[in-house]
């Protein structure tokens, strides 16, 4: 039995589809009535996990899903052992690091140093401003980041930004990209490396989608 | 002014009210059609932060927020530098240890050693099983950790257990408490120590309504 590891929210439905395409259709769990977290397969062959975002890379590295969506994001922050296999494409998003728009900072490092940098992304953010020499305090926080700079606590935020409407609402501006952010397919290295075509069969049609898609665009 | 902050959820609408009867009326941000993330109080003296449960500890370790409501649970797992101040008895639950019905564990003591636990809680799961001297490998999951058992990644589960349905409802049975949890009131140390008597009050007030909920109970 296949399982695969899906991350509920803005990635599930696109997620389901490129399995859909490659033969196992899961799309039970769009079902606004579906209360399951383990919902089987049409076919039967296969099962999905549904679970949250920062969780994929976690069965999946622990073996329980043999293959899982996830955004580059998650993988990046959670540092987990598992096989990036195909870029999806969909799921765009970029981490940035965003400042209010009167403070006038044009770049990082025009920050003060030792200022305090919000984040629900802590890894990332470390990782760029270690690159940088520019020592800052983190602040780990779960939701509403934006939120930081409002009320002053921080000077500045790293957040995942789509379409920026919640940083402009907040009268906060980016200034600086630390990466792009798109939907991968990750896999479980042992079992990729024990499988007897199965999953990559899987795979290889993920890809060749995938292919297509970007032609097509 | 004097900033509040409040965790979504579960306990909003209670924190809201004990600070209703202390004078402060926070009451819009039960308002569905609300997507503010910091409102003032009607009498504007104050002013109300709705943030994550895990954040509340932040804004008021950081000073950011003079007071805030949040549970046991969370201020046990992120051992921030709080006050606490009042235990205001509602947003009642237990963190409990839980395995599969069908496992036949009876007590944490059963578990074998080095096992894996999925929780959401991986410091106040550590210092149970330190107390016990029991090795165990700790999984921190961030969502639905009852399907840790399930899919077989995890013999148990550490995890908040309000009316046990979701336990029951996934085959699974609580075998141990961890300890109790109520909402606390909380406040930033200093902030408290330099007040001239308008957060004392607060706290005075909603300690005394508290006394009057324990009687009438």
């Amino acid at each position: 039995m296949i399982t695969v590891a899906l991350a509920k929210g803005a990635l599930l439905k696109d997620s389901v589809a490129r399995f859909s395409e490659a033969g196992l259709d899961f799309s039970a769990v769009l079902d606004q009535d579906n209360r399951h977290l383990m919902v089987p397969s049409v076919c039967g062959r296969a099962r999905a996990l549904l679970v949250r975002n920062g969780d994929v890379p976690v069965y999946v590295a622990y073996g329980q899903a043999q293959l899982g969506v996830v955004g580059y994001d998650v993988l990046k922050e959670h540092q987990m052992p598992v096989a990036q296999l195909v870029d999806l494409g969909f799921g765009g998003c970029r981490m940035a690091l965003a400042v209010k728009a009167s403070s006038g900072y044009q770049r990082s490092t025009d920050l003060p140093p030792h200022c305090r940098v919000a984040s629900k992304f802590t890894n990332c953010a470390r990782e760029f401003f270690n690159e940088l020499d520019l020592p800052v305090e983190l602040v780990h926080l779960t939701g509403s980041v934006e939120l930081g700079p409002i009320t002053g606590m921080a000077e500045a935020i790293v957040d995942l930004v789509a379409t920026g409407r919640t940083l402009r609402d907040n009268g906060l501006v980016a200034i600086e990209d630390l990466f792009q952010s798109t939907a991968r397919l990750v896999g479980h290295p042992l079992a990729l490396r024990l499988d007897c075509g199965e999953l990559q069969s899987i795979v290889d049609s993920i890809r060749d989608q995938n292919d297509q898609h970007k032609e097509s665009v």
